[in-house]
């Protein structure tokens, strides 16, 4: 599996991205062809101070050529060029295989 | 499910990290106290540079309470404590719940 790993730095109105995420930006992730699995996290605040990221997302790949079929793809597109909607913050993008 | 994430930056010597992170600290992880899942993949050069991290694991746990009592029991630390034994790039370390 190569999984796509999107790393949400803390945006400027987390609520705001938070909203846009889950009712915008996920439902524009399983229509991307061969996409085999989509989890995302947030991320905990704990004692020792803010998380280095708000949020994680990973989508799942059977192959490398597929992931790269996929984010070329107009749904992969689509999913990209939605990121600057809301994603204020930036994001640290890489691909991982196990 | 509540997942402790650990990207590990690159390393000096790759080889020699990987040898250590199967062979002795990849062992570490089940037995620790409430662990309920652990994967691990490393990352992939693309065209655009080099990735961000060499290898990204995560470790779950049923709940934030589990995984604070895991990483504090005796495996616990013993996992923590290894990481200097190889990870000579350093890593940046969150929990992310979904």
């Amino acid at each position: 599996m190569h999984i796509l790993t999107v790393l949400y730095h803390h945006p400027t109105d987390p609520a705001a991205f938070d909203q846009h995420y889950r009712d915008v930006h996920a439902p524009m992730v399983d229509p991307i062809p061969g996409v085999r699995s989509f989890t995302y996290r947030h991320t905990v605040s704990l004692d020792d101070g803010p998380p280095p990221y708000h949020l994680i997302a990973e989508v799942g790949f059977d192959s490398l050529e597929d992931l790269q079929a996929g984010m070329a793809s107009e749904a992969g597109q689509a999913a990209v060029a939605d990121l600057p909607n809301f994603a204020s913050g930036g994001t640290t993008i890489f691909v991982a295989h196990d």
